[in-house]
């Protein structure tokens, strides 16, 4: 695990790489076990480093979940000119993306975790209602501007375990592209303003 | 837990209750502790049971998790005239209403679990396919019919998960008859055949 730029690095970078390994090892184990039955021995040992390492960096189990599993879902860099419904296809294709490139991204960890730990739940709901459902309700015209973005969000959520988490098939085996182009106009009408209301 | 009913009961009926009281013991260990942490000792403990009660009734920890978590989506049972579009409705109804009705329920089990181990993850995979995805997609025109059935499956699960087990406030909160309102026209035009295939 140790590579020429390690060694060559001072003890500040060193210190930098340990944390790095450790968040790292503990994303792996909780996705593996869950919240609840994850322990710092497990964590430690995974990543290579005693538990007082990992005690040091972090201080307690929440605090390393905590670091372990944040994750920023980049919604207004997502929001083109500051219209949701226009930007379906930049959150679902970014959320979709990013699973795939890393099943033990902070992201995916967490969701995988909050279906058995009420803290993980808890840190879920919390980050999902204000880094995304705020951000985009406020920017929707017409009525229940937060359930539909609630609803938008529990939806991408919906198509993206399917496809990268439980690996269903007929999702699974797909080309990108086809999924977009099918899921895309769905959550591009949750987030446009109704124009006939009467519909 | 011995009701005047259970003690008139014979053998036979209280080998049935013996084995319904397991069956939901080991929902309640598997939803909270995950497939591969679950002990067959701790669900015998969590049932007031004998581990060779277990044993003796149901096998193997593979195999009592397959009874635990079998249900029925009731597709067919809930297809409106055989129109899958017209039942968009029905299905996401039925699936919010059976999950806040019982978070310990064998689909709710299932769904929680699939996230941290493979062999769950393998029978929801399973389960949908033949019992949702193949049942609706052979009902439906125009292109796409399996991934479109996929889709429509991973949506009212998303919004489900969200409502009932992560209990995002924006979703939790709201009137079943809302969240109808704005999901089943979603859910209904990627189960209808395509009216304008350019749009």
């Amino acid at each position: 695990m140790t590579s020429a730029a390690e060694q060559a690095g001072g003890p500040e970078r060193k210190g930098e790489r340990t944390r790095r390994r450790i968040l790292q090892a503990a994303r792996r184990v909780f996705g593996r076990v869950g919240y609840d039955r994850a322990t710092v021995r497990a964590i430690a040992a995974e990543a290579h480093v005693d538990k007082s390492s990992v005690i040091q960096y972090f201080g307690t189990k929440q605090q390393l979940f905590r670091e372990a599993v944040a994750f920023d879902l980049e919604v207004d860099a997502l929001t083109v000119g500051g219209d949701p419904a226009a930007s379906a296809e930049n959150y679902l294709r970014a959320m979709l993306q990013r699973w795939a490139a890393d099943p033990d991204s902070p992201m995916a960890v967490l969701l995988r975790t909050s279906l058995t730990s009420e803290e993980a739940a808890e840190l879920l709901r919390r980050h999902v209602t204000t880094e995304a459902i705020d951000r985009i309700a406020r920017r929707l015209e017409g009525p229940d501007p937060r359930l539909r973005a609630a609803l938008a969000g529990a939806i991408m959520f919906g198509i993206t375990t399917h496809r990268c988490v439980l690996r269903t098939p007929d999702l699974a085996g797909v080309p990108l592209e086809d999924i977009l182009r099918l899921a895309t106009p769905l959550i591009r009408v949750l987030l446009a303003p109704p124009e006939n209301p009467s519909a």
